[in-house]
């Protein structure tokens, strides 16, 4: 069975090139890791979090403004994956008090909504990509796959995420509203960026990455999928292994630059970071108050549904800034 | 058009008593109210919500357990209002890497979701329920009904949640295991429980009502709205008006106790809250850590997703313990 | 991984009776057959269908009267499978025109369904259910099952349906509006209605057997799948093996006596016909003006949505009085 | 409220023309008409089959084959109203026997399938445009808009349609393989084909208008609604007022050309036709095989499902040639 992005013919659309993509080649090892934590491990480097690292966090708030992280989800907004056959974002009312203003007492409001989890801004699980048909912990479809879903690493294995964030407006440290089209953001672009703002990087961070792109947003037609700026693998690589980032964020759809350059893989960042480093991904993001604010260091909070089995949950971060340190 | 209710016959399933419902008549006034907070608003008594009401609770926090308030989102769960014709929860693979095991190097998972707004813990917002075709703040249907939902009071208008917040233990405080069916929860039982308790209500809480529900959970044919026990409309009247309430909960599908015992008002303590006192309601709660371990206070953080026009929107709360004042 | 069955922990909701069935493991092989009609056959029976069969059926109609056997789809309505955590049927309006009276010149009206596709009247393909993990013809999942389904014997592979139609009207035979609970029709009672009707049942013929559980519907508690009256296996080999049908359907849910005597397997008549003799299924026929007419014979006509993949398309047959052979 | 169009910003999407449109003025009258057929019509022209013109039809035909006139519905598929906010077409598998292989006996496959109910090959119902918020028959949303959906003039409302079918192939006629974009075919247009043809148009025709469009089917981004000929309203009216057409389709999205030239109006030949002519239209048609064989006169058929309050149904309408008269 061919992958999905072959059966719709999108190889063309998402202009996948075929480049070499060395870097990636000696960086990832295309093979899903095994935890550190142990063989029951579904969340990775969530494992990080401890009541004192969240007290260590929640008693340096400074304030109370509260910034919110999360985009609005409405009929037409932009979505990744309507060109991979995903169902596009509804809302839809199942009561509705149109009629009956002047004839009830009762005016009885109630609807649906229908959407694929990487819908708005969202947490991708450890179970969305994997390799060789095993994700993280090297668990496979044949044991984890369930009639419904993945019975390993869904978003119902999510804890609330309580944190130290960092904000690395790279956007910024460059002068730039937003990022070239498929920039690949690079370790200095990085380091640059942390250097102009005076920030430290700590184990355990929520990473958050601004390339400008919801500047873009939310005309469907710019702020897109295929050809957006994102993290390079290297970049990726020295956040995760160098910097002991927790998880990682960015305001783009898929955290990474596209299209890829591996023509096996259409998401190398994605694989790497999953299936062999155990780090889930926040995509989507708000990043726009805290820039124009520079807030670059705050207390992250985050609170995923638990979709029993999902691969995402939609979500709305929030950030509360800390004293600097 | 006469009430989705009656459409469905469900007069008789829901059991709507033909009591005198005295005490309603004389709390609620059936007409939607005007806000306080000005003829803009849109989001009731969260306006109580301040920098330095955030920062004071956050200030207090004295761990860094969190408690996790909200329950599993998944196929065959518990829904209210399938017998009032809303969809039940669905999670669905568009992408399932079962074929792909030896074959390719990428296994991609991807998942719709479809579900009524109120669905397993979730907010319901102000334009959910509303007397006479008009919602909070007098917003007519005629004004604010759009093509596709309301352009006021819409879960896409509510901020985050950061408050304190109190847990009402009521079936603990009466030994039971839940609440007898259909009772109704009076001033005197959640003045006993504070009693108890020794909590202090203050200003501007998030209340959470216990009631034992969710020990039934998730036995869908247990854990139901028909018959369940709840508040009655004195107590809430007494929690809102005496306590000044920000915002209240409940471990129940609908806060209050069904059936109503008003014929023309199947929700007579929904309407009073959200069209008259302009309170935002939160339900399916999941408080039984929190009631064993007696934990009564609390940084209270919800953040509802900005679903455009939405009557509710499905969240996981978080509660974190405090010093007891 | 467990069956749904299991998984929902239905088995005791179901009743799967623990009896022998030995007549199950007589008839019945549990293996999927080979094709008669070569290794690309996804039809099964209906290759019996030819330009000759279907102007012989349509030169004998004598009237123009239209018999409509498909049942409205309408939120509320009775639903399989539900229990085994499939969607119920849901409308809603993506274009409303309520509020546009007196403003605008265009009224515009829009609406999306979601269902199973097993609602209301529908026909069951050949991949709906198989053996061992294959279906019809010996086809195997790891061949044929793709990202989003089945790429063999889906929905849309079938062709339109226009052949002889035979009712044998097994409740009126036996004089009941509805024959009792979970009651299995014998070989004897289909010989009985077709001598009594005087019909004469012919190779290729669609056979459409009434129970009366229409005589039910819509009410949801009663016009159900777990305790329904339908076919025997035997009576099932009658009408295959013996008459040569080419395609069976009921009135019922199911087509078969439900619950099934055979502990592994709750839908034995189903895995017969679809998996071994690759006969298609027509489930929740609406019969009762051909019962009410005594109409026992005539033209068929259906034509399934050619859903891709699809293991079922909602349907509405018809049906036009022939002259009696 | 605004209309849907204007909310999603798609007057400029959709280039609605502001030329004068004067034909439009003369032949529209901008109101719902009064049906011919009483106060409790609710489907307009369908009123003209009986008993006796559906067996006139029945004994013209002169062979069994079939031809089917209905697109598959898949993943990715060509959509109208996407970009007015409608759900693209969604179809997933609720049950998979993907890991059942080896363990189980039983290999179940279930699925769900959501989609606005204008998708594929489909039929408007009278319900689906009306003018200053009256549909056909001078029905007001005030009076028959529930709660979730018309009460009148609803696909459950539609009886099946067996009558004589005509196919127009403008496109053959005119040598080309698709209309020019935006082309309106004109009264000469049609009159040219049916000549060419030795087609004789009889009251109560189902008359199919070939443009070709199918010919791009199913390049999404060729064919569309956007900018797609179509039938101009002079055509239209020659069709319905002088030939007594009682049906019409096409194979392109809409029956008319688009962009409107009406400002005021982007549908005025579905309004003319729906509400003020009370003739319901069939979009979408697969007519390849019908031009290819040069079949102009068929028995057509088509069974529309009875979808409760649908302003649409997907159906799959068949072609059986009769002799020529």
């Amino acid at each position: 069975m061919k992958s999905k992005i072959t059966v719709l013919g999108l190889v063309g659309a998402m202009g996948l090139a075929l480049a070499s993509g060395q870097a990636v080649a000696q960086i990832a090892k295309n093979v899903a890791a095994k935890s550190p934590w142990g063989p029951a491990d579904e969340i990775g480097t969530l494992n990080m979090m401890t009541d004192a690292s969240r007290l260590d966090i929640l008693k340096q708030v400074t304030g109370g403004k509260v910034y919110d992280l999360g985009v609005d989800l409405f009929i037409g907004m932009p979505t990744c994956c309507v060109p991979f056959g995903d169902p596009n974002f509804q809302i839809f009312m199942t009561h509705t008090p149109a009629q009956d203003t002047a004839k009830e007492l009762l005016s009885y409001s109630g609807d649906g909504i229908s959407l694929y989890t990487h819908t708005g801004t969202h947490l991708d699980t450890l179970n969305h990509f994997g390799l060789h048909g095993k994700i993280w912990n090297q668990v496979s479809s044949e044991s984890a796959l369930g009639v419904r879903g993945w019975t390993k690493s869904g978003a119902d294995k999510y804890p609330p995420i309580i944190a130290r964030g960092v904000l690395i407006d790279v956007a910024k440290s460059k002068n730039m509203s937003t990022l070239p089209t498929s920039y690949a953001i690079t370790v200095a672009d990085l380091q640059d960026a942390v250097r102009k703002q005076g920030t430290t990087l700590r184990s355990g961070d929520v990473v958050l990455i601004r390339t400008g792109a919801m500047t873009l947003w939310p005309d469907a037609a710019k702020y897109r999928l295929a050809d957006q700026p994102g993290l390079s693998i290297e970049a990726a690589q020295w956040l995760v292994e160098g910097q002991k980032a927790m998880l990682i964020g960015a305001d783009n759809f898929g955290i990474e630059s596209f299209p890829s350059k591996d023509p096996e893989n259409f998401v190398p960042v994605h694989t790497y970071l999953l299936a062999e480093r155990g780090v889930s991904l926040l995509e989507a993001m708000w990043l726009e108050e805290l820039s124009k604010d520079q807030v670059y260091e705050f207390l992250f909070i985050a609170s995923p549904l638990k979709l029993r089995g999902g691969t995402a949950s939609p979500l709305r971060p929030l950030a509360i800034p800390v004293q600097r340190k």
